[in-house]
C-alpha cells in the first residue's frame, strides 16, 4: 500500500472510528484500526466487537483531491499511538506506506514515523447485513430520542437487557423506552416507515446510542437503520455503524404507566429545576438524593431536603395549576432533574396517582415524551 | 449576626478563600469558612494550616451598597455545601442571619438554607506578622515568575524543601529557582527594594504558588510581600494570603549551571516543541520519555524516539545557528517540553557542554530566564 492524503479528512475519519475501541479488548489485534485503501477510497475500521465502525473516506471530495493512491493495500495499525500523532503532524499532506511484514512509513514534512503493522487477514470480517429491513430516520431527531431516554437505562450489568434502549416501531411510529426498575424514559416519533413494518424486542446499549449521537451529524439528514437478525446497521453518508441487539426479553413496561391521576401539576420547568437543584446540593451529601415536595392549599409547592449534619434547604414555588388531592411525596432528586433536564417545554406537567405510586412528567398531556419516576417511602 | 449581601460579592469571595481548604484535613473545623461581620465589613478565613485566606468585603464598593449590617458576628459554616449553594442561590440579594447555638439561615429569592454552624471561637487564630520586611511585586510579574518555575518543583515530599520554589533578594533582584534533582528552572527580576534588602532561604510550597497565581489579579497592581519569621503574607487589595516556609536548607544550585559551552544551538522554539511533541508521544508509551537530539554538519538536528513495541519517530529541524562540537544526547522529552513551553520568545538558545552535562535553555544569552535539564546516559 502507498498514497498520499489529506490531513483533515484521515484525522476525522479515525476520530469518528476510534469511538469503536475499548481499552479493555483482550483480542490485540482489536486495539488496533485496520486500513484499506483500493481505487475507489480507503476505509477505516475499528471494533470492540459489541460496537464495530467503519469510515470510507473517497478519492475525491467537493472537486478536491483527498488521496493519490500510488499502490492498493491493507494493513492494521495499533490506534494507541496512531490516534494522537496523525493530528499532530506537521504538513498537510501524509504519506502512508507499507512495505513487506506490515512495516509502515507515515511521512509529513520533516516527520518520519515508522509504525509496526498487523495483519489485517488476522482482522475480523464486518457482519454481512440482509438490507430488507431497512427504516430512515432523521439525523437530528434521532439525536434527541436518544438524549432523551438513554440516561435512564440501568448501569447494573446483571440484567444486561436493562443497559439498553428498547426500540419498537409499530404503525408507522418509532418508540424508545429505558428503564432501570426506579424510573422509565419514553419517547415516540412517526417515521416513514410502511404501516405493516413491525419491530419488537430490539434493545441497543444505552452506551452505545451515547456514542452514536456522537457521530451523527448535527444537519437534518436522513439515516438508513438496517435491522438484521442480532445487529443493527446504522448508514451514514461516509460512516457505518454496527452494534449488536442485546440478548434477552425487554419487561413489558407498559402497566406501570397510569392512565389517570388523582393530582395534576402544572409548573415552570426551569423554576423547578432550580429548587431541585438546590435541595438535591444538600441530599447529595446524605448520599440519598431524597426531596420532598408538599402541596399546599394555595396552590403553591415546597420542596425541601435535609441533611442531620449539615442543615436543610426549603424550596417555595407557585404552581400555575393545580388539580385533585395535596399530597406529600418523596423521590430521587437526581432522576427527577436528569428527566426535567430534557424537557424542551416552558412548562411541564406532573401527574401523581398516590404517594407511593409512579410520577409521570410530560410538557403536556399529549407529548409523545414520557418520564416516569417512582417514589421513595419515607417515614414522615 | 445578621446581615444582607449581594451575591456576586459573597460568591466571589468564597471562589477566593476555598483555596485554602483541604479536602483532608484532620481538624474538623478547618473543612469550614468562617465569617466575621461588624461595621466596616465582612472577612471570610479558610485555612489548611499551610495556607490560609482571607477575603474582605467592604459595606459599600464603587459607590453600591454591598452589605446591609444589621448585627455584626461571627459563625463557621462548612464549606461542603456552603460554596455551591451559594452560587446556585436564586436572588441578588442573601440574607444571612445566625442565631443561639450558631444555627444560621439564610434566605435568598423563594429559597431558605438552615445550616448547623460552628463556634468561631475555636477557629485557629490568623499569625500575627510584622510588616517590617516588606517588598512590592507587580501583580503579572509575579504570576509569570510563578509560571516560569514552579512546575519544576520536585514532587517527592522525601525532600520537602525541594518540593518549594526558593526565593532570594539581593540588590534590587528577586530571584526564583526550582529543581528537582533532574531539572532547574530559574528567574529574576529587577523589583522596587532597597539596595540593601536581603532575602535568603526562603522556600515556599509549589502547589501554594500555583494557588496564590489564580488569584493573583491580572492588572497590573503591585502585591505587598510580606517575610516573617516562618510566614508570607500577600496582600492584595481585598485578599491576604499566607503560607508557611518550608524548613530547612536550600540546596546551593549554583555549581549546577556551566558558565560556558562547548556547543550551541539557536532554533525556532514552536517548530522545536512540535518536533519533540511528537518524539514524546511515542517515548510515552514506552514509560520513559527519552528523546535524542543529533547534530549534524548541515546544521540540521534530529529528534528521534523508539517504542520496541510501536516503531519510531523522526523528526528533521534546521537551526537558525549551530556553532561548537556536534553532540549526540538524550533526554527526558516531558521536562524540555515544560521549559520551551514557557518561553515567551520565537527562538532559543541551547547550550551543551558535553552529553553527560547539563543543557541550558534560554531566550537568548542575556536573558533573565534560564532552565536546565540533565541528559540522560544511553547505551547508543
Amino acid at each position: 500500500m502507498k498514497l498520499t492524503i489529506l490531513k483533515e479528512y484521515l484525522n476525522e475519519a479515525i476520530q469518528h472510528v476510534s469511538k469503536a475501541i475499548s481499552s479493555k479488548t483482550t483480542i490485540p489485534i482489536l486495539s488496533g484500526i485496520k486500513i484499506d485503501a483500493n481505487y475507489s477510497g480507503m476505509t477505516l475500521t475499528a471494533s470492540d466487537t459489541d460496537i464495530s465502525i467503519q469510515n470510507f473516506i473517497p478519492i475525491e471530495k467537493n472537486d478536491q483531491q483527498v488521496i493519490d493512491l500510488k499502490q492498493p493495500g491493507s494493513v492494521v495499525l495499533s490506534s494507541k499511538f496512531f490516534v494522537e500523532i496523525i493530528r499532530k503532524l506537521p504538513a498537510q499532506q501524509i504519506e502512508i506506506e507499507v512495505k513487506d511484514g506490515f512495516q509502515t512509513t507515515i511521512r509529513s514534512g520533516s516527520s518520519e514515523i515508522q509504525l509496526v503493522g498487523l495483519d489485517p487477514e488476522e482482522y475480523p470480517v464486518m457482519p454481512g447485513i440482509e438490507e430488507d429491513r431497512t427504516v430512515q430516520i432523521p439525523s437530528d431527531l434521532l439525536k434527541s430520542m436518544i438524549k432523551q431516554t438513554s440516561f435512564a437505562v440501568s448501569t447494573n450489568e446483571a440484567t444486561p437487557i436493562l443497559t439498553g434502549v428498547l426500540w419498537t416501531i409499530t404503525g408507522g411510529k418509532l418508540k424508545f423506552i429505558a428503564c432501570d426498575r426506579h424510573r422509565l424514559a419514553s419517547r415516540e416519533m412517526n417515521i416513514d416507515a410502511p404501516e405493516d413494518f413491525a419491530l419488537s424486542n430490539v434493545s441497543i446499549s444505552g452506551k452505545t446510542l451515547n456514542e452514536l449521537a456522537k457521530i451523527l451529524p448535527d444537519q437534518n439528514t436522513l439515516i438508513d437503520v438496517v435491522f438484521a437478525e442480532n445487529q443493527v446497521l446504522f448508514k451514514m453518508s461516509s460512516v457505518l455503524f454496527y452494534t449488536r441487539i442485546l440478548e434477552g426479553t425487554y419487561p413489558d413496561t407498559s402497566k406501570l404507566i397510569p392512565q389517570s391521576f388523582q393530582t395534576e401539576l402544572v409548573v415552570n420547568t426551569e423554576d423547578l429545576i432550580a429548587a431541585i437543584d438546590r435541595a438535591y446540593l444538600l441530599s447529595r451529601e446524605e448520599k440519598t438524593n431524597i426531596v420532598r415536595l408538599v402541596m399546599r392549599e394555595d396552590r403553591t409547592i415546597e420542596i425541601s431536603s435535609s441533611s442531620s449534619e449539615l442543615g436543610k434547604v426549603t424550596e417555595e414555588l407557585a404552581a400555575a395549576s393545580l388539580t385533585g388531592e395535596l399530597l406529600r411525596i418523596s423521590f430521587n432528586s437526581k432522576y427527577m432533574l436528569d428527566a426535567l433536564k430534557v424537557m424542551d417545554s416552558e412548562q411541564i406537567q406532573i401527574g401523581f396517582t398516590g404517594a407511593m405510586q409512579p410520577i409521570i412528567i410530560r410538557p403536556d398531556a399529549i407529548s409523545t415524551m414520557l418520564q416516569l419516576i417512582l417514589p421513595y417511602r419515607t417515614t414522615s
